[in-house]
């Protein structure tokens, strides 16, 4: 009993902490993904913004470079509906367009350009569309 | 035969800017790389002394930048060998150890344990040998 | 001509007993797959069916078990169109759709989210349709 | 400035060479990519078209070998946007129709079936595609 | 400072879980291997120690599910030191040495044989050598 | 017990034209490979062999052209052990070494260099060792 009380607390302090990082680093769009995970499986959100905030609260990198990291590794492993959410995320962390286009050339030595058309399309749809709506 | 002659000099030129590339980004391990690849084919080498070339000389990103990008693709595909290379290069671009192992750490939540696993020891081993070196 | 009247006998006794484990395993979500396969092209249908005999027709695993199996595998490689028809195939192995859910939940740590949250997606697709429909 | 010269002389070689390159392998369709990538990024386009250069005039092997290795990278890593180009690309460089569905199952014991079918699905739809509009 | 306080807390409880679930799944094993992943980097040890913590701990799967799951994840992904610190683990949750090899052999339709091939290695080394020590 | 009996004599037919094929396409080295894959596991040698029994006695390509799309894909997924195997028998179906070598080139565009790296190593090993033995 006491046990589970100690791990409802823990599960609370995770939840405010991530649902702070969330908002911090996708703003409406975090909200909203958020609620999209509840919506898929409530338990899975749960461990999702846990694991946002222990990574996204982390020092040494900033905000710019855990975006550069994220959209590389989402590149790479062609997880398109992720790489959509994160270009808008690194966006807001304050790479500029250009820099975040040129993070998918400099891949292309190393996955060759399958994957990187593929992602360079969708990250070229969000920023058109962000670039239309400003 | 005037195609040809275009098409060497062409070769010469891309050579040239690679090598310089390469030297610039690796130091004397670059040149170890390139003898490497020479005796594994020649053609090869020279496609991949072109390629270093035409990357790495591009604008937009800094080389800490680019460096972050191109470990963060090697993590993710298990690429291990070319990573231990790279961590090399990610400290001669101005990296610290601390940034180059958040860089993994940031990747668990997108590629999983094992791969960041793998890829965090490979980086640790060079992270030591260069220190011990120092 | 002997050999070739003892290939198409082992032809024969191949697709009737794919087609009995496919019955068994999907039932009619089966044979439609199987038509499927044919039109698709009708050598590559007795390729697999072919192989699902051979494969699901093994002793030691029982049948929830070679679910597990196939929707984890299914998962790890991000096979959405065959994850769609095999979760079917595990509610009607007997796994409820809570045991489904967490085969998915525990990829997490060795696969990450982006890979997971495709699945899931997927799946909970298949579970909600199901339920409808019961 | 000399450098500058001689890079952009060396671009506007790649980019001519490129381009019959692509006119060879895929006529029409070739342009039509092209025209797509320079909307998607221009540098991005003229890397690509670079490349193309480099690679399908290289000796050795003939059009039906290039294609053959290329359209097995591409169901090998589920690239399918490029295998319904490349699927073209084979059928003009003489692959038949047979041929290039044999490619997809002589994957399958190296792959598994789910990328087959996936692959052999977007093959089966250019190949059907190409057979009405003859 | 009441954050840091809290933050201490909820680390130490998912240490402690961690270790708890650790020592239940893998024994000696376990504990060896957290003592490497401090060596490795004790952030990281911290990291996944708490995952543990949070995944094996979960209802709805039991035991030898989990281990099934896992050893299917690793073997699709070609993970091999994890697979062999995991296939320890499935023959300590209960599952038998003909079990966790028919996983292995149930893959081969899904991921192809050089994957299978390559997993079964480590795992049938992991299999003799307990077999050896019993 | 009729059921076993034609499924005994299946087995027996499909085990030795996948004894043939093998023979046919690795000589020597077949009989070894299949002789450690019985020693790995005697199920897994069978479905194997049934396997290759099936796919290489498939018309329509020519041995070169199914040895092009088997080093293609083992390259492509980085099945280094595999790939030592089917470079040896891809040179006994009568490809050189040089067009061996260029399939690995020609795949540099869609994979990027690292796999190919990788790979070319384990190639030309076996051609450097086939040259000396000559």
């Amino acid at each position: 009993m006491q046990h589970e009380k100690e791990e409802s607390r823990m599960q609370a302090h995770r939840h405010r902490k991530g649902l702070e990082v969330l908002d911090d680093m996708m703003g409406a769009n975090g909200q909203m993904a958020y609620e999209q995970m509840r919506k898929l499986h409530p338990d899975f959100a749960e461990i999702l913004i846990g694991l946002f905030g222990d990574f996204y609260s982390r020092p040494v990198l900033d905000k710019k470079q855990k975006a550069l990291v994220t959209l590389t590794t989402l590149i790479t492993q062609g997880a398109l509906p992720q790489l959509r959410l994160h270009t808008n995320t690194a966006l807001n962390a304050g790479l500029t367009a250009d820099e975040i286009t040129e993070a998918a050339i400099q891949c292309i030595p190393y996955v060759g350009f399958p994957t990187v058309t593929n992602a360079l399309q969708v990250m070229q749809e969000v920023i058109h569309s962000r670039s239309m709506s400003e």
